[in-house]
């Protein structure tokens, strides 16, 4: 059984609190909210704190605000020597209070307040400073997840700039899709199945063998059509580049 | 009752043939294929046929060959003024020839060989040059697929200049997210939860809606950090210039 502690009440804090309250492997010690109304809905009364003073001793504190505040919040614990982590995905386990021993948390995915989420598929990225202290954060990690992986701070950077790459950018280039259709007349429905499938693929193949399409033939004349085509000059320009992009990943430049 | 032949024997007539022979409303009359072997598998070979010259009567005759070849197939057709359409979602309906009433029956989807597909699902866009011709077209259709759209050639160069931003750019992105990975010694793995939930909130949301991170929030310190990190001049141009395209459509320029 892990006894943890989780400190803070936003989207994360609160699917956390969710995934851990219907766990057997696991309790909830308490949970810090400057508002007790905040996590009323969550938790009992009793286990919600409003002060730091009020904490009890557990086994791992887990810091889920947002990124600007962790700093502060782990240099006001009152106790030196626990496991304390973070959850963020961009800040490093540096930014911790050295009076307590340094983790992180990582869940990986887009959380929205109105969607349900299946914590058992989503990727949790741990790190700790001290190496027994993994196991920990191991347990508690696999005691709702399948996905759980060691990731560095500096690998943790590189996962976020991914991300953009495929959540982020990927999403722009569904808006420029719908923009397309909408410029001429074509419902966006039309291609929603197209993404589905676009993104089923990847569940199994790897993106580079998954890649189709008149860029990747070098079919100069659809591209040719497909420039002349588009009047927007941003969308002719982002249209040049990934072509460009997918044909020089083709020649291994 | 609809009495159809399919002409040609590749992926896509191959796929239709299987669709359309499960199908209580719809008689495949005939296969053209210039080699029987290519479609025995699917078809009794009494219906197979290898000459042109041995097509029979039908509602209506489908070419599903390579865009190139459509036209001379076209011309080669022993009867006139019978409705004769093209699979094709980059070619012209006027590149049917002009003895026989001319169609397009386009379904929009990535086909491999090796995946089965669910045709309920798969958008069927349709065009006719005589307006009674687009009954027959429609009902054919919709025998098969829940997701029939009239749609005129100009409409489906639209759609294939969107295709190549939702498909083989986004795969693309992906590619990039998985070479960031593997530069940092992240696995992939890591990426294709988020993967799938990106594509699973375009179901039910409108991109622009579904936009988050850094660029949407013009967090500077973030894409700075993220340039910073970036190592391939390629890849900080495309995160430069659909970062800076994310920004100006929330600014409605």
């Amino acid at each position: 059984m892990i006894r943890l502690t989780i400190i803070g009440s936003g989207n994360v804090a609160q699917h956390l609190i969710k995934a851990f309250s219907a766990n057997p492997l696991v309790e909830i010690v308490q949970a810090f909210s400057r508002k007790k109304e905040a996590l009323i809905h969550l938790l009992d009364s009793k286990k919600i704190v409003t002060e730091f003073s009020a904490l009890k001793e557990a086994d791992l504190y887990i810091i889920s605000v947002s990124d600007n505040a962790i700093s502060e919040v782990s240099s006001q614990l009152p106790f030196e020597n626990q496991l304390v982590v973070h959850t963020s995905g961009t800040t490093s386990i540096d930014i911790l209070d050295s009076k307590n021993r340094k983790g992180v948390f990582y869940p990986l995915q887009t959380f929205s307040k109105t969607k349900e989420v299946d914590f058992s598929v989503i990727p949790i990225c741990l790190e700790t400073e001290n190496h027994n202290d993994y196991a920990i954060l191991e347990n508690t990690a696999k005691s709702i997840s399948n996905a759980v992986f060691s990731i560095s701070s500096e690998q943790r950077k590189a996962l976020h700039v991914a991300a953009v790459f495929v959540n982020n950018f990927t999403n722009h280039l569904y808006q420029i899709g719908q923009e397309i259709c909408e410029e001429h007349q074509v419902p966006f429905e039309v291609l929603r199945p197209l993404i589905q499938e676009t993104a089923e693929k990847i569940k199994t193949l790897d993106p580079v063998d998954a890649q189709t399409g008149p860029a990747k033939r070098h079919d100069s004349v659809t591209t040719d059509a497909h420039l002349d085509f588009i009047t927007n000059e941003n969308q002719k320009n982002i249209y040049k580049i990934l072509t460009q992009s997918i044909q020089n990943n083709g020649k291994k430049l």
